[in-house]
């Protein structure tokens, strides 16, 4: 029989859209773990010019076989426009990294950088629930993993963001959505703290800074970064000479990319 | 490595566009005629409802890792519109069955019916130059075998339709791409031919005719028959209980996909 056994006129299609796209890993991460359940469907590369974004999306959407996109640079704050709801984090945080067609066939938006941090903590067996955690950078992916470690209800949380106003903005959401923790902002720290958490882009690629003024660490501290290039960033470096837990932003990846298709699979 | 290694970010996309899409068998055997070149590619199946193909398949036309789309029922003349040239066989048909995107951006309409079947042929090294052939049936498939088979230049090319007047029209073509081919119309008979060729739907599932009247083959006669269900149909089992080497609808198909593939790769 010449054929291939992982596609077919019944695979249900998902798609990544980005511009440029060839560097996206979601195809060959998402499609094994759509496998993995087992669930006949693969993940494409979709790749979008900026100019047609707004005209050709919503037309993909019409696609009756395809269920659901995930967007990555630079279209993650237009994506938002064509949620016509937005799950639990998407609404707290106020924006998505990926929509499906619900049952009804409305589209709702959800993002997943946030819980997928949280789901690389519980895959390491390290609960986030009354820890005390400084998290650095409010950002895209900052925001989404600050609304998603409140939820885990620490004791303490230290937030810090170059933007103060975003600074404040992020505690009050803290607060709200985890009234028993204690929220603070500052300059970061690692005394009196559990978890070390960096989502800033420092100590990206070459960056050979650390997001934060520090010599070492102490040995229960568990540090996590969630910069996926390079796998070990200078502030994990730091935390593996200090002989710390390291949480990788791998781990975060495979923990989003394992989230994604709970949520696209859901009913 | 939590990854499959048929698809990734590079991956070039193809797409067969029907509705229904759930019964069609070019995702498998695309991608793995694509696999075999080897050719970092996939071909998805593509669902789209009859009132939306006007405005969404432009649309996904935009997509930039897209590189061709083939058509199935009931698209097959809509999709004639999307082709701004069409190449030789779809030019003298008029019609097309797949589109692909130009290196200069613009997008080809072809037809590969035919091309499939004369491929089919060469596959198992029967030649049709200076045979002498029935054709049953100038319908879609059957006209584009039509003027295929009339390329390879045989002697002689009887054509039958119960449409008379799309007979004429067809004898018209095979006397312009083969001036040197005797061309004949009306009932079909099986004396004084070489191949019999059945492009009608008789004998197509559970349909127990044969498309001519006739009891036995003399042994040196070639039959094809262009249905793929059933695989063997009446006419093929007539053949084989004559001892007369039988092609199948299925070879032609397989020629099709060869042929296809060879087009979307081609620069």
């Amino acid at each position: 029989m010449h054929q291939v056994d992982f596609i077919n006129g019944k695979t249900r299609v998902f798609g990544i859209v980005g511009d440029p796209i060839e560097q996206v890993r979601s195809p060959e991460m998402m499609t094994w773990e759509f496998h993995q359940r087992p669930y006949n469907a693969v993940m494409i590369p979709i790749h979008i010019a900026q100019s047609d974004f707004d005209h050709v999306i919503p037309d993909i959407m019409q696609i009756r076989n395809l269920d659901g996109l995930i967007f990555t640079i630079p279209f993650k704050v237009k994506a938002l426009g064509l949620a016509k709801t937005l799950g639990q984090q998407a609404s707290l945080v106020g924006a998505i990294n990926a929509i499906k067609r619900q049952s009804n066939g409305d589209w709702c938006g959800e993002i997943f950088d946030g819980l997928g941090c949280v789901e690389a903590f519980k895959r390491r067996g390290i609960a986030l629930t009354n820890k005390r955690i400084q998290l650095i950078g409010l950002g895209g992916a900052g925001s989404a993993i600050c609304v998603a470690v409140a939820h885990e209800h620490p004791s303490l949380m230290r937030l810090f963001d170059l933007n103060e106003r975003r600074a404040e903005q992020m505690m009050q959401l803290v607060k709200q959505i985890s009234p028993q923790t204690v929220v603070e902002m500052g300059p970061p720290r690692c005394d009196g703290i559990d978890v070390l958490m960096n989502a800033s882009p420092v100590g990206m690629l070459s960056d050979a800074r650390l997001p934060l003024a520090v010599d070492a660490f102490k040995k229960d501290l568990v540090v996590f970064d969630a910069i996926v290039m390079p796998e070990i960033t200078p502030l994990l470096k730091l935390a593996q000479d200090c002989g710390c837990e390291g949480v990788k932003g791998r781990e975060m990846m495979l923990g989003q990319i394992s989230k994604l298709v709970d949520y696209f699979l859901a009913p």
